[in-house]
């Protein structure tokens, strides 16, 4: 059992395909992203699985505890380990008690399922903050640059967080879910805090925006769309919602008054 | 309480949005995916609640339960009501036994969960059948020009299922599982068979290889890639799976014997 990651693990593998067009065919190798299955305990209590990219998974032991609702914020997070026999001990601050009504997320990602309490409740204030539109362009390009893995498998995604007028953390998973759940992990975990701007690739669905508005995040940015549901957390949570994000453009759907130009 | 979608419901909204570029800002109207929780019950026991686009609704309660195991086979299901308190009751003539240990996938999308045992058991021999090329570059056009819904609102995947040289079906979903799950409710009721292809507009990672393979589906598409563990499952179930599919080129991951130049 080893505190630090200290074993590397390989997030790529090669494949020889063949490739069909009306030409003919001809053989490719392709790299494919790793999706490995891991299991998270909380206080030695099996709490779940989920198929991950075995890379970052302090941050995703305690993110995916935060998204479940078992860990509520910063500071309960004692320890983690990473078990060679693939299991992420998170060893926090509190008592697990099981979320009464669940539902099944639309997401993309290893959360699953979110309490209809969390989805329904009221939210803490947000961490106050704004960003502007060249801090916003760096943000995106510096992120996109950060994802070596995205363009070589096509089957990444990727989640960055802006503070202090730089690119904090950045982390890719094979669900856009697992990518967020590092980054709000990396804020459990003391590394950054909530008083930020966070991006993902992936679209922005409600169970996506009801964590980063929980946590207390109050900028929430994608490369692509929000769904409804993930507009209206928005709009109830009071968080920035900004889509379509490319260095030179995005459309805010909501609280633009953070981003100032 | 109405056996058949009597009812219609909305798939997208209009928000204005506010657009920042470089050379100042300007309003815009974008459409919004419509994401709805239904909550899916099984001979009236409540079994769980996804987010969907609410469309294909039988098919997908047919289909989630599939994906979770509740329901093995097409003939099983009897009867499925569309409630308009937001319930998919399906009637089916299986008794409910729960999953011993699940994993929470990385999937995008509505299941969420899988049993190790569907992981790691072994495949029943799947629906012979080849398909051509040109059948392809067909399947690929119709699909993505069946999907009006994708490029209006960034937030939907799509889900097509090709058979007797035409496409069968075609469904959209806020969750690229859920799409794929509704194709897998029209097996489950009736309306197609296994024998075919079926291409979906997202990635290939195991749940999703995992849940076409059980049911009996040879052909396994997808616009973009696979992971690891989806095409270990393909391997290990002898589907053909083929990725980064358009009209005009793909490639072969696995058992390219089906695909006929």
């Amino acid at each position: 059992m080893s505190k630090s990651q200290s074993f590397t693990t390989n997030l790529t593998m090669s494949h020889t395909t063949t490739v069909l067009t009306p030409d003919g065919s001809m053989e490719q190798v392709e790299q494919i992203a790793i999706e490995s299955p891991y299991s998270i305990a909380l206080n030695d209590e099996p709490i779940g699985s989920s198929m991950v990219l075995p890379i970052g998974l302090e941050e995703f032991g305690a993110g995916f505890l935060f998204g479940q609702g078992y860990i509520k914020e910063p500071g309960e997070v004692k320890e983690v380990y990473i078990c060679p026999d693939g299991r992420i001990a998170v060893y926090a601050d509190v008592e697990i008690t099981e979320p009464k009504e669940v539902i099944i997320t639309s997401g993309c990602g290893g959360t699953g399922k979110i309490s209809k309490e969390m989805l329904e409740g009221a939210f803490d204030p947000l961490q106050e903050c704004t960003i502007t539109f060249p801090e916003i362009s760096s943000f995106i390009r510096q992120s996109l640059q950060s994802s070596p893995l995205g363009p070589q498998t096509h089957c990444i995604h990727g989640c960055g967080f802006w503070q202090n007028g730089k690119l904090q953390v950045f982390y890719e998973d094979v669900g856009r879910h697992n990518a967020v759940d590092k980054v709000l992990g990396a804020i459990l975990l003391g590394k950054i805090t909530p008083r930020g701007a966070i991006y993902t690739t992936g679209r922005l669905t409600s169970d996506m925006v009801l964590k980063c508005a929980r946590i207390g995040i109050p900028i929430i940015m994608s490369r692509t769309a929000p769904s409804s549901l993930g507009l209206a957390i928005a709009r109830r949570s009071g968080a920035t919602l900004a889509a379509y994000a490319r260095p030179d453009r995005l459309n805010i759907f909501n609280a633009p008054e953070r981003i100032v130009i």
